[in-house]
């Protein structure tokens, strides 16, 4: 064997030996964090908040560096601008921990608790799930987000940032560890994989001994490689492609303002309006204003016949576009026939995230309601609304397009598991 | 390419064409059963155990050529027994179609329901799954049971037995069609597949387009392929390796009581005890009678030095024996220091499945409680308990030792997944 071969072997043993070190670390944090009381845990966070405010400077120097190297390897605005920080952004991480401490602690809340005939006393008690993987990109706020909700909710967590972020998560890390000590809880409690070597996420999509569950944030290039590579149960947001179905019954100005909002408020969210189908019942009231709102704000329209005949500034919408989640100033516009067609075309197109009728007539709405198998159905409301925080259930780790364990967003709650907890007085079962 | 090639391809191809049938008719049937009435899955229940009545006698005629074919294949009598079906045994399937029928429908449950400042009102709903792939050995009673659990909590099902148990099984299904169409539900809601060719397996596994969750049930070598090959979320029941720990506070008589049951009411359960750990501070007083009660009453038992100088049956216990799961009448026996060394030797050697503290002390009998991270522990009552249907849950497809979704026993609620459902009168997000 050669020695450059002899050399890669001898990288990849090492970290394998350092993953595993920093798995075994996560498992002993994990058995502790599950009985830490919440007053601890929210000293951490506290503390770390404290730190990330005190250690700003050493953040923005650690996030230009990133910003150097990103500039260089000319990265889109859009990936710069994920990748920046600000004071204002660290200031907003540094509440962001905060507001993650005065959260309910969901560890040891007693979910459901019965008797038995023979006397048994059942309780339903939440558990921490264990040790949580987070594999993100270029964001490095997720690094105190994704770390302050595994802490609060009993959890280690080890964390793998994106390469172009990996100054600033190191430098906001180190505000976490400070939190950590200050509250006499391990350092493995919140780990960030020390390295940007790509065969390191591999190696945490194989440990399941170590690793309970892996949550991927980014593009559906990583999440689709995660879900293919990963032994360990992956809680993914693929993609939201959210409609807005305008019903014959709907009032004309409330569909105007929930499109305009689904829409353009903030397109780059899962949240965002993707497709806007309109009732033939209402056609000819509705789709012009409708379509005008959104070209005159000016987000393109790729529409149907009926819409291209409108204005002459719709484009013809191609199949894929009902498919496409754009995240982006584009729409697609047709016209359906009624709420069955609305529900067909959600079910053949969409992605089972987000979906919204309006309508005035109750009966339509609640069918709409009961039959779109969405994680989040709406009635008159705009599909922006799909959020944890806008759900009054704090911060969240992400949208989860999953069925099973979590559906929706992913807050505290949804970051534990549970376990039955039996007293007897000496039964046996006959 | 040789003949005989081309007409293994064939097959394959003839295969995968009927597993992908068998999965669209599946996907179309979910989508009835998630808005199908309780009235009419009870109906089709009641129908399908009237069906298993009036057809005993076919049932047992498949059976007979099933256990024909068994005691050529020289089964062991455990197989045997397990394949056997009777009179009495098949009343007691019909029976549990009918309880089914009397469990409250999960589905359409408003599991929590709050409303936002802004007005907005939002419930947690329960929903079906979707399509669940049971894939079992030899029992052919899951055939029944599975079919109707699935059919209750508004998923359709697609049930791989075992080959041994083909003929059995097939009968079964056929009274549980008559069910289905007795109440109008297509014949997708419940298909059973209709060849033994092992390749069938590794398809049901890679068909997540139309099977949402995969339950194996059956021994050891079942779950880790399906574990391993499967590209769809899996709710498994790995080992059972319970424990009884016998604290220095606890009642002798209640130990010793609890202990045989634990261990001997029946072995080849997963909640039979597989190892008995004794307190140091009472195996003076404890640990002799607690071993001559197993002794006599014809339980192997492989101890520690200490439980070995006790009687001369006693066999030396191997570190293997701790990671045991004998499902039999065998036990290991092993003195240790409090309940903190209890805990250790959980936490070291057990499965995460069910454990058992004997103790008068509460505090530390709540300690046990809190810091052994199983799905189900109990104080002062036998690990026997480890049962839906002890638990009050009623029937069972079996007890999850995932810590994702379901943990312990899964019925007709841990079958379910939720969608957020939001009613508003016009809010677009500021």
């Amino acid at each position: 064997m050669s020695t450059a071969e002899d050399m890669a072997e001898d990288v990849a043993a090492d970290l394998q030996r350092q993953m595993l070190a920093l798995g075994a670390a996560a498992r002993a944090a994990a058995a502790l964090l599950a009985r830490t009381p919440t007053a601890a845990k929210n000293l951490a966070l506290g503390a770390a908040a404290a730190a990330m405010r005190d250690g700003a400077a050493a953040i923005l120097a650690a996030n230009a560096t990133d910003m150097a190297a990103a500039e260089l390897r000319d990265l889109s605005p859009a990936l710069l601008d994920r990748l920046l920080l600000t004071p204002d952004r660290i200031e907003a991480m540094a509440g962001g921990l905060e507001a993650v401490a005065e959260l309910t602690d969901p560890v040891g809340n007693i979910m459901s608790e019965w008797q038995r005939p023979n006397g048994l006393r059942i309780a339903r008690v939440r558990v921490p799930l264990g040790v949580i993987g987070i594999i993100y990109e270029s964001r490095p706020n997720v690094t105190a987000d994704a770390g302050a909700l595994c802490l609060k909710s009993g959890n280690a967590a080890i964390l793998r940032g994106g390469s172009e972020s990996f100054h600033s998560s190191r430098a906001i890390h180190a505000c976490l560890l400070a939190g950590l000590r200050a509250a006499g809880l391990p350092d493995g409690a919140i780990q960030l994989v020390p390295t940007t070597d790509r065969a390191a996420v591999g190696m945490m999509l194989t440990m399941p001994q170590h690793i309970d569950i892996i949550v991927p944030r980014g593009g559906r290039g990583l999440i689709e490689r995660v879900q293919t590579e990963s032994r360990i149960p992956v809680i993914a947001h693929l993609d939201g492609n959210c409609h807005v179905y305008v019903d014959g019954s709907a009032d004309l100005e409330m569909a105007r303002q929930i499109s305009l909002n689904a829409k353009l408020r903030r397109t780059g969210i899962c949240g965002a309006a993707e497709t806007l189908l309109v009732d033939s019942h209402c056609a000819a009231s509705h789709l012009a204003p409708l379509v005008a709102d959104l070209l005159d704000a000016g987000c393109e329209v790729r529409g149907d016949g009926n819409t291209q005949r409108l204005d002459q500034r719709v484009v013809a919408a191609l199949d894929s576009d009902w498919r496409t989640e754009y995240l982006d100033r584009i729409i697609a516009v047709k016209v359906v026939n009624g709420v069955d067609a609305a529900i067909a075309h959600i079910e053949t197109y969409g992605s089972h995230h987000t979906d919204c009728i309006i309508a005035d007539d109750v009966a339509v709405a609640e069918r709409f309601l009961a039959e779109v198998d969405s994680a989040i159905v709406l009635h008159n409301a705009s599909t922006q609304f799909a959020d944890g925080g806008e759900f009054g259930m704090g911060a969240e780790i992400g949208i989860s397009t999953n069925r099973l364990h979590a559906r929706g967003p992913v807050g505290v709650e949804q970051l534990t598991s549970y376990k039955y907890v039996v007293h007897g007085q000496g039964q046996t079962r006959p």
